[in-house]
Parts: structure tokens; C-alpha cells; sequence
């Protein structure tokens, strides 16, 4: 594996996306946020699926130059058509507005339609710590998740990521696949060719399998909890709420209809709507208590829980967020390693465009 | 067991609650929300509660003349006192402020301090169904739950209910714990003298168990997803986002502060804050979309759910909601069964009081 520093990760993206016809400033935005997925070690949301995006747009199915746009507001709420743009910057956008509302009436709710893969759901819901806000962040995706008693994919891996301020402490940041595991770590065990632990997948009969590429075998992911007996109801509903609040309150397509990320996969038929949903929220902390009260107890929440006794074999407690921020923190020095297929993956692009990587 | 009419135990609840002192209009809320839980089927959370309640009362931990009051709001938000008084009724107090600020501004968010427990979440939430909107309710509680690599009992199993208008369709009602299982399971198992699934709680070393009984034993509830490789890492930041929202933000005492429900276990020292915590929250569907095309999208959402192919050895697949629906429909028919303890418990109640089971 090759490292790459983030400098020369985060020119080459921009560029690709200049390529493909952003703006400057899509570009600048839709690399940034690409990127802070490999520095947080979010590997399956970095620069391995710039190929993905790409494709889409080869397939004119994410608009480079979209006029991206509220279509529907109150004072605490909008809802965003993102003109088939790329998520990437879709959901900035999106979440800006959940922002700038929560400054007036204390929230703000935006829910989007019309959208593309939006990279790690975290990244956008941290833009409210700076404003003093809770960030709320969720999306949509690809059907691969069959509810509980079903053999067949219903739902997305439908992240949701929550960020919280707090004072000395980092930020709490929580940023989640509604399921038991992430695609991604499915992908690892397949280029390893090792088996997967019980719970994470089922075969097309609907049994819980070891094989990694059961997902190819019309297979499907299943939601946290596993199966009924370890609640798996809990995380198909989280699911669902997720699917719901982004794509049927907004009018993007939801469950078996979403928008499929590999452009090769045909669109599912009579589509109930338009493009991906995503779902964003900001809540101004004062628009409860005084924001350092806040902070201070949310200082005195995170440095409890860290110091909660560790149980047999592990060593410490860990905050949502810490393993991301600690991987930013080495990534950002040390680089990013890339695994082959990624690198060239990127090799291919830079040629097609006769950029360098 | 003997069986008792929803009118039988509603008029003994309503009762019960005079006695304590609540106004008419107090005890008449109180009992219709506590009972609602006997009727859906969540048997842990109704009239099996109404000695412990009365015990907290007894101890001085229950104000049964509060004065809930707002104090502190925005257009969007509110932060409210529940004053001590029964969570039965400062809940529906709060919920009613988020729907009232929903219509002014699209979307209402109240979070509650000074609180008591509430009775069962998905009550609170639907209360928002019949105004067209979307309702949220969540609630912190009693430290039961060890984080993820912990051994150490530092949340409760902090549900989450989040009630969604159709139109032909029934409600889709998702109102879970955010753990594995619900206590309420562990307790059906000890008066059985039967084992525990594995991944539903640890022992006091943070060993998963299978002794029902491992909760006396300083034992804890597992997250939801039991363990670090199938998810509790999602279950625990869940939870805690839950302990956040409806305790830090208002100002209650949240994670191993949480006041205890047993009136005989001692208040945790240096409270951080006062009494238990909930948050509630209200959307305006037509502060998103048209809500009559919003519900008949939903309507399409539930039945294309309801109609995915159940797997192997499964009959159909049920929307969130279904099984509590049902219950309600026969229990208000044929009453509600009571085991034989919580029978006894409600015949001590009318002695004591002197009224009429």
C-alpha cells in the first residue's frame, strides 16, 4: 500500500472535479468533503469512490452544473432540490440553510431531493460546532438491507451522524450505518478472502451467512440488532425513519427505489420520485441554555464516560468521534494509504484526463 | 392471570392519581397515558409501574401539584420545568408546545428537565399524528446500560419514538429502547426461571450472560448490537444522544446521574442537574410538502414494505406499529391480562387508599 499526503489527494480530486465540469467553488467543496472521509479513516468514502462519481456523471446521472435550489421554506424548515448535483456539495448547501434558520427561530430542518451520494454524513453535520449548534445529518442509499422477516433489499445502509459541541473536549461526533456493518467492511474481508462473522449478512434465503460476497449471491446487509431476537426490528425502524425524513418528506425516492450508486445497475422502475433524499438539522444550543453552561456539562458528560470503568480485556471507553479525530490527527501528518485497487482506480482517471496524481 | 377491562383499570388508575393529590385534569391524563401502555401490549411500562410511581411519590421524589412552566423558549424551541410532577403529564404538557410552535414555525423542539419517568415514548409522539405532523419523543432513565468496553452501568435504555401520518394506511409507529432488548424482557424470563439469549446483557465483569437474574448481580443491559463486532458502539452513541438531547440540553441529570425509578435506591450524589430529562419534537408535514401527497406517498412507502418477500420461515413483514395496533384492538375488546404480582400490587394499592379494584 502507498501513502498519499493530503495535499496531493485533495489537488488531484479538486482537479478531477474541475474536469468534470464544477465550478471553482463546487469543486473546492465537493473535494474537501470527499476527502475528510480518508483522513477520518472512512476509507470507503474517500477517493475510492471518486471512480463511482465519476461514472455517474458519464452516465448523466449527477449534474455538474446544477441549479441547486430551495423549492419549499418556513421559518424553521426547507426542502432543497438538488438538480441532480453531486451530493458532495448538494448537502453543504443544504445544511447552510438548516443553519442559517436555526439562527433565526433556534432550528432548522432541511430536507433534500434530487440528490447524489453525499460522502460521510459527519462532515456535514460538524459544519454546526462552529455556529455553537447540533449538527443532524442523514441520507438515503442504495437498496442492500432487508428488514427483519424479509429476504429482500429494502432499505440503504441510511447513516445518521449527530454532532454536539462541547467545550475542552473534542466535539461529540457520532456518525453511524443504521445497519450491524458497514459495506465497506465487507469489502475489506473480500480482498482478504476471509469470512464474516454471523449478523452481519444473509444469503437469499434470508439465513444469517459467513460468506463475504454474499451480497453478490442476492444476498443483503441486515440492520443493527442482527436479527429479532438481538432487536433487529430497532434498526430496521432506524432505517426507515432515516429513508422517510429524506426522501418522502422531500420527494427523492425511497427504499427499493432509491437511485443504485453503481452506474451500471440500471434505475429501479416508476420511481416514486427524484433522485437520492438526505435529511439535515441545526439546533442552536442557546436556543435551549446559555451555550457555555452547555458546553461545560457536556465536558462534564464526555470526561465521565471516558473514565467509566473499562471492562475485562479492554482498555478504555471511547466518545463517538475520538477514533475518527485520532485517525484525522496521524492522516493529515503521515498521509493516506491507499489500497492497490484505489491507487489505480486514481491512475485511471489521471490518465483519462491527462492530469497527474 | 386474570383479565381486567381497559375501563376497570382506568377508573382504579384515575383514582389512584386523586389520591395522590393530582387535579382531575392530571390523574385524568396521567391514567389514559399510563394505561395506553397496557393496551399496546407494553406490559413493563403500565399499570405494573403505578406502585413504583406511588413509592416515588411516598418518598418525596414525585410533586403531584407541579407547576410545569416554560422557561426559556425561541419560535422553534422551548426548554421546560416539569417541576418534579409525574412525567405522565409534564410529557403531554411539553409535546403540546412542540405541536403549538409547529404550527407557528413549521417545526417545534422542547426539551424537559425536573421530569419523572413518562410512561411509554410512542404515546407522546403520536399526539402529533392528528395535526398532520410528524412526532418525536425521547426520554433519558435510570442507569442500566454499560457502554460499549465497559463494565459500568452509565445509561438507561433511553427509547426513541417517532410517530408518521398516512393516509389509508395506519400510522407507521416506531417506539424502541436503545438497547438489545428492554428490561421488561429480562423480567418475563426470571418469573419463567429461564436463560437469556446471549447479547443481552453482561455479568459484572462484561461477559454477555445468560442469567436473567444478572442485573441484581451488577450486571448491565448491552447497547443495541450487544457487542463491539455486530454494532453496540451505534446502540451506546444512540443512547447517548438521547441522554444528551433530553437531559444536558435542558438542564436534568443525565447518564449514571439519572435518577433511579426505585424509590428504595438513593439518589446518585452531586447531581448535575434536576430530575429526569425528555425531549420531544413536532414537524409540520406541509412545512416539507403538501401533506395529503406526503400521505399518500407514505401509504405507497408502507404498503411496498408490507408486501417485501418475508424470508424463509417468516410470514410477512410488519411496519412499525403493527403489533401494538393489534394489541390495542383486542385488548380494548377483550381486556387486559395481568400477572399475578402486579394484580397483588394494585390490591395493596386499594386497601391503602381505601377504593375499589
Amino acid at each position: 500500500m502507498n501513502t498519499f499526503s493530503y495535499e496531493r489527494l485533495y489537488q488531484f480530486t479538486h482537479a478531477v472535479f474541475l474536469k468534470m465540469g464544477c465550478s471553482l467553488q463546487d469543486a473546492t467543496t465537493a473535494a474537501t468533503v470527499l476527502i475528510s472521509a480518508d483522513l477520518r479513516g472512512i476509507d470507503s468514502h474517500g477517493v475510492a469512490r471518486l471512480s463511482g462519481y465519476l461514472r455517474l456523471w458519464e452516465a448523466g446521472r449527477i449534474n455538474s452544473k446544477p441549479n441547486i435550489r430551495v423549492v419549499h421554506e418556513t421559518p424553521s424548515t426547507a426542502v432543497v432540490d438538488g438538480d441532480a448535483g453531486l451530493g458532495l456539495v448538494v448537502a453543504p448547501f443544504a445544511m447552510q440553510i438548516a443553519i442559517d434558520k436555526a439562527k433565526n427561530v433556534g432550528t432548522g430542518w432541511v430536507s433534500v431531493k434530487n440528490s447524489n451520494h453525499f460522502g460521510i454524513a459527519g462532515i456535514h453535520a460538524m459544519m454546526a460546532l462552529k455556529e455553537d449548534m447540533i449538527g443532524i445529518a442523514m441520507t438515503n442509499a442504495s437498496a442492500l438491507v432487508a428488514p427483519t422477516f424479509s429476504n429482500e433489499r429494502m432499505l440503504g445502509t441510511n447513516p445518521i451522524a449527530v454532532a454536539i459541541p462541547a467545550n475542552e473536549q473534542p466535539a461529540f461526533v457520532a456518525d453511524f450505518a443504521t445497519t450491524t456493518a458497514a459495506n465497506g467492511k465487507l469489502e475489506i474481508l473480500q480482498r482478504k478472502n476471509a469470512d464474516m462473522p454471523l449478523g452481519w449478512a444473509q444469503d437469499k434465503e434470508g439465513n444469517s451467512s459467513i460468506d463475504a460476497n454474499v451480497l453478490r449471491k442476492q444476498g443483503a446487509l441486515l440492520p443493527l440488532g442482527s436479527d429479532r431476537e438481538h432487536g433487529s426490528h430497532k434498526g430496521y425502524a432506524m432505517s426507515s425513519i432515516v429513508d422517510i425524513f429524506s426522501a418522502v418528506l422531500s420527494g427523492a425516492s425511497y427504499g427499493p427505489w432509491a437511485p443504485p450508486f453503481p452506474a451500471y445497475i440500471p434505475m429501479p422502475e416508476n420511481q416514486p420520485g427524484q433522485g437520492l433524499g438526505h435529511f439535515f438539522g441545526a439546533m442552536r444550543i442557546d436556543a435551549f441554555r446559555p451555550a457555555e453552561e452547555f458546553k461545560s456539562h457536556m465536558d462534564n458528560w464526555i470526561e465521565r464516560f471516558r473514565h467509566a470503568t473499562p471492562s475485562a480485556g479492554n482498555e478504555k471507553v471511547l466518545i463517538p468521534g475520538d477514533p475518527e479525530r485520532e485517525m484525522e490527527a496521524i492522516r493529515i501528518k503521515e498521509g493516506v494509504p491507499l489500497v492497490e485497487q484505489v491507487e489505480k482506480d486514481l491512475h485511471d482517471i489521471a490518465e483519462k484526463f491527462k492530469i497527474k496524481l
